[in-house]
C-alpha cells in the first residue's frame, strides 16, 4: 500500500474551493446569536435546515462524480469506484449541528473529504480501492438524545429499530422526520463489508493544539462518555407560606447535583481529563412564586478511561441517593447514552504523522474530549483522526468556533495524502 | 356602626351553595396533575380559562342583584346599593391561579363574599352603606411577573399605563389580552372614594392554623416581598473538550445562587419567617452536551420586616457580585416586584376576633406569608383578613390544596357578621 509509484501526480488541495464550500454550508441554518450578535449555525438533525444542508452536500457529491446512496437511518454516502472491487477506504463526518453551532464542527470532515475527491478528480487519480465519503445522521445527539446515532447504527452498536423509534423532546420520532425530509433511504444501514480503513478530519474543539503551537493533531482516541437524565420529583408549594423546613424543592436538589458534578470533575480524583456538565434543566411549573415540584436535568460525564468513568458515575449515583433522602425528594436516573473509550489504530497514527512530517507540519498526539463518528468505526476497521486547531481557547458549539483557512488546508492536505496512499 | 339593632334577622350562610360555587368555578381551567393524577386548576390571568371564570362569576354577581362594572385594568366589581350614599364596604379577592393551583386560593374570598351578599338577599337585609365585592386582575403575578397587579393599580401603587404595558414571557401585553378576552373595562381603575373598610377572606396556604388547632385566623399583616430576576451570561462551550477551568458555566452560577438563597433563609440570621425561593430557571441553549451560556432565574424573598428583607436582598446582591467574578460570568439583577410589609387595622382585627368568639370559633393571630389583595387596600382604608385553615401542611399552589366545607362556612359566617355590622 505504500508504493509511492501508485500515487500518480502530486495532489493540489484547493483551499479557496474548500473554504467556499464551508462558508456556503454555514449559510444553511444560519442565525444571529443573542448574546454576541455573531452569525452561528443551527442545523439540528432532521430539521428543515438539516434537510437543506443534506440536499446541498448531496448535490456537491454528485457533481464530484460520486454515486450517492442514502441508508435506512439517513446516512448519506458517496462512492468513487476503484479499479478493483476491494473493501472501500472511508472518510466522513456529520453536517448536523447543535442549536448554537459554528461553521466547522463536522462540516470540515465532510467537505474536507469532498475536497480530497475533487483533488483526485482534478489530478486524474484512479485508486485501486473504492473511496466512500459520507455524512452520518445526528452525530450531535442534540435533538434525539443519543449522539453518533447514524454511525452507531452503521457500526452495529445501535439497532436500526431503536434508532428509528427515538423521539425528540416534543415526541417527534426519527423515522417520521426522515420520511418528512425525504431522507428515509433504502440502502441497508450496515457495514456489510468492513471498510479497509476510516479516517476522519475534524476541528479539535479544544485548546490543546493552539497552546502547544502545533499545526495538526494525530488523535489517539476518544474519551468514554456517559449521559444521564435525572428526574427529581418534590412537591410544589407556595413560596411565601411554606416554611423552609417543610419544602421538598426539586430545584434545590438539582442545584446540589450541579455543584456536586462540578466539584467531582475538578477534584483531581478522576484525573485531569474528567469532565462533567449539566447542560439542560427543565423545571416544572417554573414560576416565580412556586417551589418547583419537578426538575429534569442531564449530566454529561467524560473520561479517557472506561473504568474511571464508571467510578465517577458510581459516585454521582451514590450522591444522588443520599441527596434524595436528605431533601425528601424522589430522584430517578436513566442512562441515555454511553460510548466506551475508543483507541485508534497505531499504524494509521504513524502513517498520518509521517505525512505531516513530510509536509513540514508540527504535530502532536491528542486525546479527543468530544465524541466523533470515527469512534464507531474503530470497532469495525482500522480508524484514525486528524485534528485541525481551533481558535479562541478551542471554543466550539458556539458561533465563535473558528479555524483558519491555512489550518483547514493543512488538515485536508494530509487527509488527501493518507487516503491516496491507503487507496492505491 | 356597632348598633346590633340594625343587623336585621340572623343570617344563614348556605354552606352547600358556597361549596357548589367553589366546585363549579374549579372546573374552569381544570387539568390533571402530571405528578399526582389529581385534578388541579390552571387559570393563569387573562387566558381563555380566566376569561371563562370571569364570565361565570360576573353572571353570578348579576344573578345576586349586583351592579357589575369592569375597570380599565380588568378588575370586576359588583355593587349592592346602600340606603345611604356612603363610602362602600368592600370585600373580594382574585380568581386567577398559578398554573398548578387548587380550588380555594382566591376563589374562596370572591365566592365567600358572594355568599355573604346572597345571605343578605335571602334575609332581606338592607345596609346603610353600599357593599362592593370584587375580583382583581392577576393577583398571582404568575403570568405577567408582578403580583397584585389589579389591586395594585386600584390602590394607586402601580400606574395604569405601566400595568397595561406589562408582557408575559412570550411578550403578550396585558392591554392586548384584556381587549382579547373582553375585559378591558371603561370604569376608572382608581378608588375615587376610599372604601369604609376592606375585609378579605382567604385560605391560609400555610400550616400554622392546623398545627394550633384553630378554626380561623385573624391576620395581623402580610410579609414584605421582593422578586428579582437574575440573568447570568457565561459562554457556551463543548461539554467534552472544554477543560473545567476554562468554563464560564451559567448553570453552575445559577446553582450557587439557589443554594445561597436557601442557606440564607435557613440560617436564622433573618429570623424564623425568612423565605427564599428560586421557582423559575430558563437555560440557554439547554442541551445535554453544551455548557450553558445563559440562565434566567427568579428569586422570591419574603420577610415580615421591611428592613430585614432589605438586608437579605443586600446579602444576595453581594454574593451574586462575588460569584460573577469567581466564575467569570456576568450577572444582571432586576427587581420585578416589591411590596412592603402590610399591617392590618387593629380595630378590625378585634372586631373579627369578637365575632369568632361569639360564634364559638377558636382563633389565632397569624402573619401572612403570601401576598394578598388586601395589602394594597391597607394603604387606603382600614383593612383586615380572615384566614381559613388549609389541610395537608397548608399546601397551596398545588392541586392538593384543600379546606373543609365546615372551615369555609366558618370563615364566611364571620365575614357576613362583620360586614353586616360594618355596613349597617
Amino acid at each position: 500500500m505504500r508504493d509511492s509509484r501508485r500515487r500518480g501526480p502530486d495532489l493540489r488541495v484547493d483551499k479557496e474551493r474548500l473554504w467556499k464550500s464551508l462558508m456556503s454550508l454555514a449559510q444553511v441554518g444560519a442565525y444571529t446569536d443573542q448574546a454576541t450578535g455573531l452569525r452561528g449555525v443551527n442545523r439540528l438533525a432532521l430539521t428543515d435546515a438539516d434537510a437543506q444542508g443534506r440536499r446541498l452536500v448531496s448535490r456537491w457529491f454528485e457533481e464530484a462524480g460520486l454515486e450517492v446512496r442514502v441508508d435506512q437511518i439517513g446516512n448519506v454516502i458517496g462512492r468513487r469506484a476503484g479499479v478493483e472491487d476491494l473493501a472501500p477506504l472511508m472518510s466522513g463526518s456529520h453536517i448536523d449541528s447543535v442549536p448554537t453551532g459554528g461553521a466547522f464542527d463536522g462540516a470540515l470532515g465532510v467537505l474536507g473529504a469532498l475536497e480530497v475527491v475533487r483533488s483526485f478528480n482534478d489530478a486524474g487519480v484512479e485508486t485501486r480501492r473504492p473511496i466512500e465519503i459520507g455524512f452520518f445522521t445526528d452525530e450531535e445527539g442534540a435533538r434525539f438524545g443519543t449522539d453518533m446515532l447514524g454511525s452507531g447504527v452503521l457500526a452495529g452498536r445501535i439497532s436500526l429499530a431503536e434508532a428509528l423509534a427515538k423521539g425528540d423532546r416534543d415526541g417527534v420520532r426519527v423515522a417520521d422526520e426522515l420520511a418528512r425530509i425525504g431522507f428515509a433511504g433504502s440502502s441497508p444501514a450496515t457495514l456489510e463489508q468492513a471498510p479497509a480503513a476510516f479516517i476522519e478530519l475534524h476541528v479539535e474543539q479544544g485548546p490543546l493544539l493552539m497552546a502547544a503551537g502545533a499545526d495538526l493533531g494525530v488523535v489517539t482516541g476518544v474519551q468514554a462518555i456517559a449521559w444521564r437524565e435525572l428526574v427529581i420529583t418534590g412537591k410544589s408549594a407556595h413560596a411565601g407560606t411554606t416554611p423552609m423546613s417543610l419544602r421538598r424543592d426539586a430545584m434545590l436538589a438539582a442545584s446540589r447535583v450541579v455543584t456536586f458534578a462540578h466539584d467531582m470533575a475538578t477534584s483531581g480524583r478522576y484525573g485531569e481529563h474528567m469532565r462533567a456538565t449539566v447542560g439542560r434543566v427543565d423545571l416544572y411549573p417554573n414560576r416565580v412564586n412556586i417551589v418547583p415540584s419537578r426538575a429534569l436535568l442531564t449530566v454529561d460525564l467524560r473520561n479517557p478511561d472506561d473504568l474511571v468513568l464508571r467510578a465517577a458515575e458510581g459516585a454521582l449515583e451514590a450522591y444522588v441517593s443520599e441527596l434524595a433522602s436528605e431533601l425528601g425528594v424522589v430522584i430517578t436516573s436513566r442512562v441515555t447514552a454511553r460510548t466506551g473509550a475508543a483507541h485508534f489504530d497505531g499504524g494509521l497514527q504513524r502513517l498520518l504523522a509521517r505525512h505531516m512530517d513530510e509536509c513540514g507540519y508540527r504535530h502532536q498526539r491528542v486525546l479527543s474530549g468530544a465524541g466523533h463518528d470515527a469512534q464507531e468505526f474503530a470497532s469495525r476497521c482500522p480508524t484514525a483522526m486528524i485534528f485541525v486547531p481551533s481558535m479562541y481557547d478551542g471554543i466550539s458549539h458556539n458561533p465563535r468556533e473558528y479555524s483558519t483557512i491555512e489550518a483547514c488546508e493543512a488538515g485536508v492536505r494530509v487527509l488527501a495524502r493518507a487516503m491516496l496512499e491507503l487507496a492505491c
